[in-house]
Parts: C-alpha cells; sequence; structure tokens
C-alpha cells in the first residue's frame, strides 16, 4: 500500500491556477495546464464518459491510466471539492456530476461538518477534520490495502510532501509559464533525499516526473 | 546569428544559489545544481582542462557541447563575473583563472568603469554600462555572425527573456528542490509563446528543456 500523489503544474510551478471565478471555476489558465492529460483516452473515457476510444495514447496516456489504477482510497482538500468556491451551497456535490471518476471512498478535508454522499459508482465523498495523519489512516482503513491518493489541491499535496506521507510523487509538467497561482514546490527543500527520481518526456511536451521511495 | 541563454536551474526554478559567502562563493548548493554539467567530459576539457578523456558521454554532454559551439560573444552580469563578491579588488579577473571557458569578447554589465581584461586564449572581458539592448548590439558586433549568449546569472538572463531578446533559451533542470535562491521564472507568465519548446531527459536524471524560434 503506498500514498500517491499526482499533479499537474506548470514550469514555474504553479499547481493551482488562482484566476477562478463562481463562473468560471477553473480559471482560463486551467485547460493549458491540465491540457495534456484532458487530451488521453483515458481521461475522456474515465472522467468524461466518452467511450468512442478518441483521445491521445501515448506517454500521456500511460500515465493517467497509472493514475487510476490500483487506488482504494483518496483524500482531498476543501478547496479541491470545490467548498471555497460554493462555500453557501449545503447541496455542493463536487464538479464531477453524477459520474465522480473517484470509485472509492473520498475524505475531503474540512472543518465543517456535512453529510457523506454516496454515488452509484462507488464514489463516497466523507467530509472530516483531521490532520494529515489522521485522514490517511481513515483512507488507509477504507482502501483495503490498495493505494491511497492525495489528490489535492497543490496545498494540501505539499503539507502531505512536507509532512513526509507521500511515497510515489508523480508531476505532469506542462511547458509553459503561468507566473501565477499557488506554488507546489515552495518550503520544500531536499525533498529528493530519499527519493529516486526519474523523468520522461511525452509526446506533447509535457515532462513526467516521478519521485519514488 | 541568435541570442542563447543555458541555465543549470532547480527543479523548483532556482538558477542561482544564495548561500555564497566569499569563502565559498559558489555556496554549498552550486555543485548540486551544477553536477551533471560539471561531470560531463566537454566541461572537464573545456573548464577545468582536463585532456585525459574522462567525464560523462551521454546526453548531458550533448548539451554541454552545444553550448560552446558557434558562441562568438556574451554578455554577462556584474554578479557573474564576481564583482558583487568581490566589489573591493580592482585586480579581480574574474571565477576563470588564465584559461577562462569563454575564449570570445565579454561584455560584462557594470555601472562601474574597469579596463579590458585580455587573455592569451582569446577572451576579453570588457565592462559596460549598457542596457540589454546597447549590451545584445555591442556582442553582435564583436561576434562576427556568430551567436551571443547571455551567460547569466538568473537575474540577467531574466531581463533579457523579458525583453524578448532571446532566441534560444536551454535550461538544464537538476531533480532537486533547493527551496531558495534566485527563481528563473519570475514574471516570465507567456514566455513560451513564439517558441517551440523541446525537452529530453538525461541518464543523469536532468531534464534538457529547450525553447527555440
Amino acid at each position: 500500500m503506498a500514498v500517491r500523489v499526482d499533479l499537474n503544474i506548470s514550469l514555474d510551478g504553479f499547481a493551482t491556477t488562482t484566476d477562478q471565478t463562481p463562473e468560471k471555476p477553473f480559471g482560463d489558465d486551467w485547460p493549458r495546464l491540465t491540457g495534456a492529460y484532458v487530451a488521453t483516452r483515458t481521461f475522456r473515457e474515465r472522467v468524461l464518459g466518452d467511450t468512442s476510444g478518441s483521445g491521445t495514447t501515448g506517454v500521456d496516456d500511460r500515465y493517467a491510466a497509472t493514475y487510476f489504477e490500483e487506488i482504494g482510497a483518496e483524500v482531498m482538500g476543501a478547496g479541491m471539492f470545490g467548498l471555497h468556491t460554493f462555500p453557501d451551497d449545503p447541496d455542493w456535490r463536487g464538479w464531477w456530476g453524477d459520474e465522480p471518476p473517484f470509485r472509492c471512498p473520498v475524505f475531503v478535508l474540512t472543518h465543517t461538518p456535512r453529510e457523506s454522499i454516496s454515488f452509484a459508482n462507488g464514489t463516497v465523498f466523507h467530509f472530516v477534520s483531521a490532520s494529515p495523519q489522521q485522514a490517511l489512516a481513515l483512507a488507509t482503513e477504507a482502501a483495503g490495502g490498495k493505494d491511497v491518493r492525495v489528490g489535492g489541491g497543490a496545498t494540501v499535496a505539499r503539507e502531505f510532501l512536507a509532512a513526509g506521507l507521500v511515497d510515489r510523487l508523480h508531476v505532469a509538467i506542462a511547458p509553459i509559464l503561468l507566473g501565477r497561482g499557488i506554488r507546489l514546490w515552495d518550503d520544500l527543500r531536499g525533498l529528493e533525499s530519499g527519493y529516486e527520481v526519474t523523468a520522461e518526456t511525452a509526446e506533447s511536451g509535457t515532462v513526467h516526473l516521478t519521485f519514488s521511495r
């Protein structure tokens, strides 16, 4: 069982854009940051429900497929679930419609209690006020021997990385400079110690970097 | 004739370390930042004068060799030449001893006039108070049709990049997180526009990224 993080970042290290509005909840920068991933066959099938077989099938798709393999539970921040964007909507059920791509228990970190939300495809959102260690303990138990993903956002991922809780970090680095947003790498000096770091370049120009231990 | 920049940066974007002292002018982080480059056969021969043929000969060495090809003149900041580290030494002749690896005219940007310094191998340091455009005009004329390098440091390189003066940017990204230093990428949002960006991973784990136009 491993704790895994997968993020899309820009060359200048921004993992979350900051030009979001309620009308544009991901901002204008988001499509450029995640474009190579969104273009993959795996993303189109798994997240968009497009079973036509369209989408890229190269290196980016290999990482996209790996992303979904062997994950038994997920932990994410309140912002990633959307609670910061829609704080006053008690019926908010996440960004993902009726088929959230997780298909496993997801523990959303928030100090505000909410009822759990279940979907037919196996996704269940639980809302917990917990430290990273406590959240991982819950997720690990729920994962039943499979891996646990810390999904994000950037601030949450960095918190788990800084605490030494992550076994495998995969970043897909888009060859673009955003110049603004939330930096993944802040205050992680020396993170590479104890990890093997490998890099691979995709046809899209995306650089896939993996820290494994 | 092209204007070229080549820099070693960390994964978190630091191109210059900031732990320098007069006793340790490059700081403790420098060897880790530049290790893959310094290990190449080209660096050992060209910069260290080691003609024994030792050093790596893979992807890193190919970029190192390209680094020195077709450069007719160089522009660098006062800090890279060492004027910020040894401001009170009128006899300072740079870090590189009697065989500076440039072998061409080098224009050092400084507001303090100094006499030019010539070396037997063709390196001549000129000290000029000039804007980026003016410095490039001087270097272009001195280069006699060959390329001009903007050598650094990071702040100077960023200034030339922001002014749109650079035709080819090559960064060798070491898979380490420094967490401190001078960021290359600050305030360069959208730099990739107008460039083709390619990436290649070396045996050392270094990712070579090239912006070309």
